[in-house]
């Protein structure tokens, strides 16, 4: 136990994630494994968002340097090296791309929320306004192609798909806002598009990138999907049960805005009423968010959206047991575990 | 003259401009000299708004096939023809991406400047809200990097420089809201990043894949850039003296969003204290903005605009006059005239 703790260093990003998770037999800090990728994708950020412009560079960076957990990076560096990716230079592009594409939508996703806080400061939208954080967005975007648009004609349309799958996932997740009719099924495609597509065709492109067979590549995209899903799953989890300070924005966000969060649509399956009131209501009172939210606290809500969280982590664990033992295998392994098992 | 008249044919989308055109010697419809691989524009156009969320297809349409001019893949596959490009999947596929780049840009400028009315009627901001328009946007702009993304990639630098360019006018522009110290240096500035990148890389990227010489290709980029500064300055001058029905928006909207455009800078330059005092104002009256508009119609600055516009004209023929004569070249000619002399 001790050995395996001491394997999984403190460095950076994931550092906090790593430093908190219960330690496990064949634990491994995914970070330390491909350390000196994700340096390079961190250099490639900086240098990218320079602009003649200031406040491009200053909005950018504010968002950039806040904090970001660089898991799609990882995940596309981790798929690389698992099959036996060598050139450096083949991969950190398009794990760069990953990174500013999910930037870009963090912008664009705050302005369309309204959001004040993100990553426990205010967030670009309330610093800088509707109109410049806008134009970072689409700057961002513009990066991320500039970045990507550098590969093959599939690697360019993997990530032209995605794209479209983020913006699909966003309208269709717009248009379940407040509306008591949405279901889990509803959920899931919202997450697969808006959530799940990015860390899917992440390690999908790594592994088509190090040169694996269709086949693994079509695992490592089944991999990144189910991770995605488990990831969501646990944000709004996160949103119900969560830690201000922990997740750097205040908790029950989701009913504030009315976005169907899984624990809402689990909660309004079971006939919580309180919480069907909160969530239509176009604008929810405090009181009416916090008696929702110790109404799904009480339920079983969260337990259930934790256990099909697990569910999806399994469906993930089962595409990395297929494959040989390396590092690389182990570090995917224990990056599941992270991502289910945090707490911000 | 009625010889030059009928050679103008009445074609689609810039059809109103060539009919309102004066006829001149050598004019000729430079929409009816690409006119079969202008269609395939609009085919690219209408198959990559299809999408699983009506409302990004609904919205996409609204603008693409609301009237616009489709002067940039007009400049693009011109610049490819007059210098031999012959394969048609060679140029409609990036002209299609400067049309849905400046697509993407229209829809979140609309946001930017809270616009109402875009081509004669409702904007899709007011008309869809601004989550919806500003996904729509995002949606717009991947499908134009994945039509660009499958070029080389002197071709996709080419096209995220001019995007970039593209965010960089619109911050500046942002800084010199409603702001007296704007020059006329600072406007040529913003129009160039802002209007005239797509123009210029337009042409540019259509003589490259042509296989034009690198030195052709430099001249391209300058009649692009030159065309690109004339026609924004057109634009300006419409929105003080142009008409309501004809423009598809009411005039004075630079004032009432205290957008630093040409005729309100050389008024300021000419010290007329009606026109610095509504420019500077956050919330001018109607008849701040009437009276305003008056005053510039009636000094100077519509004249110097003209004036100015046409020495940009000057230098874009000066390109085109040193290539061999060819129909494409009286094209790219016409189309010049068309630009400044139009009224909408």
């Amino acid at each position: 136990m001790q050995e395996n703790k001491r394997k999984m260093a403190s460095h950076s990003f994931v550092a906090e994630l790593v430093r908190k998770a219960p330690p496990f037999k064949g634990a491994i800090d995914p970070f330390t494994c491909v350390q000196a990728e994700l340096e390079l994708v961190e250099q490639n950020l900086t240098r990218c968002i320079r602009s003649s412009e200031a406040a491009l560079t200053d909005i950018s960076s504010h968002l950039i340097h806040g904090g970001g957990k660089r898991v799609r990076p990882l995940v596309t560096l981790l798929a690389f090296k698992l099959f036996g990716g060598k050139k450096l230079e083949d991969i950190v592009d398009i794990a760069t791309a990953m990174e500013l594409i999910h930037t870009a939508t963090l912008l664009h996703d705050d302005i369309i929320d309204g959001a004040d806080v993100r990553r426990g400061k205010e967030s670009a939208y309330k610093k800088f306004g509707l109109k410049a954080t806008l134009v970072t967005g689409d700057f961002l975007f513009i990066k991320a192609f500039e970045f990507a648009g550098k590969f093959d004609d599939t690697v360019v349309q993997w990530t032209a798909d995605a794209c479209t799958r983020l913006t699909e996932g966003e309208m269709l997740q717009g248009s379940f806002n407040r509306n008591l009719n949405v279901t889990l099924e509803d959920y899931l495609e919202i997450v697969r598009r808006k959530t799940a597509s990015l860390f899917q065709t992440g390690a999908r492109i790594g592994a088509y990138l190090a040169g694996a067979k269709p086949a693994l590549v079509q695992q490592m995209d089944e991999y990144g999907m189910n991770l995605g899903i488990a990831f969501q799953i646990i944000d709004d989890v996160l949103d119900v049960v969560g830690h201000k300070e922990l997740l750097g924005k205040p908790v029950g966000i989701d009913l504030r805005d009315g976005n169907p969060s899984l624990p809402i649509i689990l909660a309004l399956n079971g006939g919580q009423k309180v919480v069907a009131e909160a969530f239509e209501c176009a604008h929810p009172t405090t009181e009416q968010i916090r008696g929702a939210i110790e109404a799904i606290r009480e339920g079983s809500a969260i337990q259930q959206a934790k256990s099909l969280s697990k569910s999806y982590a399994e469906r993930a664990y089962k595409v990395i047991k297929k494959l040989p033992p390396s590092l690389y295998r182990n570090g995917l392994k224990t990056l599941v575990r992270l991502i289910i098992e945090r707490d911000f």
